[in-house]
């Protein structure tokens, strides 16, 4: 795969000057890393919200780092975890004696670093930190009860953040903002679908060789193995085939009402998303479900891979609520009603 | 290329289906042709702003119909022009007795189709329309004195859009929408860059080959042959290429203050701009060119076509204002200052 790149080493602290350059007024960094950015608004008195994981997501994760959304956000090397320093150092900026929350997706790498980094701000700086993992993926394993949750967490993150953003915006306290964190969480699904890989540049080959009349449902954005991989189906068979696990996964019944995202893994043009959407919005509307608001393009990608996302997410009158609230972000506006 | 469609003859179709059903409260069609968008909320009185163009460019060019933007768009099937009596209909649907502006690309079918379509609507229907073919990609030749413009419109029209939109927003009568969109399209230069080809779906097959280690400076949005084509080189090699043209074009000097836009074509991930953002940051840096606003991100595409484009427009105190008015569109918001 092309890339417009210098060198593979150079690659993210060169996007992160990019971003920083970009966006002067939205984004800053806590101390000298570049990897730890944070909102270069502050606003007094509220809980901080903070995330990180992997580059190569963009717009997630650092992407939601705004008004109304994430106060900070520690990034790592291409599908790299940041570490427990680098998030401690984001931890440490955002917090304005109401306590942090950490909102990530489910990988171990993240889960022990973000643990460690809560640790170190407990300890070392009185810092109160909670923390919620998202994961919603159903091509993993949904967990046995009383295990901790098995699934990846993919785009579907994007409306926790949205959720818990609005909450902390609006001034509830670290345990409210929790809560509704973990309500978004728990109301949300996803399912993907890869048609071709995405070249990790410190690697210089594919992440997985997928052949080119072949598709593969379920499979995680970085690769990671999915439900069944077979020949490429038309939109609509596709639609079919990611929307039934979503939909039979919460489950969804007729009547309930969700939030859509259709989201693209980076390579897939725009118009595709929108073929998939029609196809889904008609699903939605034969088994009675109604669509309160519909988000489609790329939110959380995986570089230049082919593919996309269903994620739903079963809303109440408060999440409704969360998911109107005005957001500010460099890769995310949206007006407040 | 996989792509994830139903069949090539229903692709645009279902894509504005998709469209509609996602955007309901933002775009409607004029009358039953899905290919006739316009704005859903109306604005009493204002000058109607209208364009159109071919698909597969998305969010250009029906993305930017929208408070603050474009009242309006025909589209045609991929890459193809729309016909005059979409063009017709959409004017009529928009027209608020103030008369209707149409901005559009400089391309020979868009052209002969848009002045039939300013026709129809002046001895039919007695609607005064005015037409400003932007036409700003610097691999395209420039005119001599007397000609029309040869040059090609690409990415640079969104900043046309966006300043004659605030400008029609504001109340401006149609003669001053017109002057303020000529004077944003003689102030922008684009050049772009090709790593892949994109593929037309009726078509097939790649619109051109290019070798697995090799770029095209210059390429059209349509696969149009550019400037230079070589081997692939670093990201700061390229954009040194790619901006030096832009810069002596205008010609921009020191103190001259410019809006930003690193647009992708479809396939090259948003780290990749960010790492092109970064060094052109420098170059304008270094000749104390100072930076106003950026855009980073898709604005105009080709589908899956890996590439970018570098726009720059000058800015002075009239076109920074435009710039900042507030916009709302189904693919581009942004805050009134």
């Amino acid at each position: 795969m092309k890339k417009i790149i210098n060198t593979p080493e150079r690659f993210i602290p060169e996007m992160l000057e990019g971003i920083y350059a970009a966006h002067p007024q939205e984004l800053a960094h806590a101390g000298e890393d570049l990897h730890c950015l944070v909102n270069a608004r502050k606003h007094a008195g509220k809980v901080g919200l903070a995330t990180g994981g992997g580059s190569g997501h963009l717009p997630l994760f650092l992407g939601y780092v705004g008004d109304g959304m994430l106060d900070g956000c520690a990034i790592g090397d291409v599908f790299q975890s940041p570490s427990p320093e680098q998030m401690l150092a984001v931890t440490r900026a955002i917090d304005q004696g109401a306590g942090v929350l950490y909102i990530y997706g489910n990988y171990n790498g993240d889960i022990f670093n973000f643990d460690m980094a809560a640790e170190m701000a407990d300890f070392e700086h009185d810092i109160r930190v909670e923390s919620v993992v998202a994961g919603e993926d159903v091509a993993s394993p949904a967990a046995q009860p009383g295990e901790p949750n098995r699934r990846r967490g993919v785009a579907g993150i994007f409306f926790v953040y949205k959720c818990a953003g609005a909450a902390a915006a609006a001034g509830l306290p670290l345990d409210e903002v929790k809560r509704v964190a973990e309500k978004a969480c728990a109301n949300v699904r996803t399912l993907g679908v890869a048609l071709s890989s995405c070249t990790v540049p410190k690697v210089g080959r594919p992440s997985f060789e997928i052949a080119d009349d072949e598709m593969e449902i379920g499979m995680g954005i970085h690769g990671e193995p999915g439900i069944r991989r077979g020949k490429l189906l038309s939109a609509d068979e596709i639609v079919d085939e990611m929307a039934a696990p979503v939909l039979d996964d919460l489950p969804l019944k007729a009547d309930d009402e969700v939030a859509v995202l259709i989201n693209g893994l980076g390579g897939t043009p725009l118009e595709e998303l929108y073929v998939m959407y029609r196809r889904l919005a008609h699903i939605l509307q034969q088994r009675g479900i109604r669509v309160y608001h519909s988000y489609v393009g790329e939110y959380a990608t995986s570089m230049e891979m082919a593919g996309a996302s269903i994620s739903l997410m079963r809303v109440d009158k408060e999440l409704k609520g969360y998911l109107d609230a005005k957001a500010d972000t460099p890769f995310f506006k949206q007006f407040g009603q």
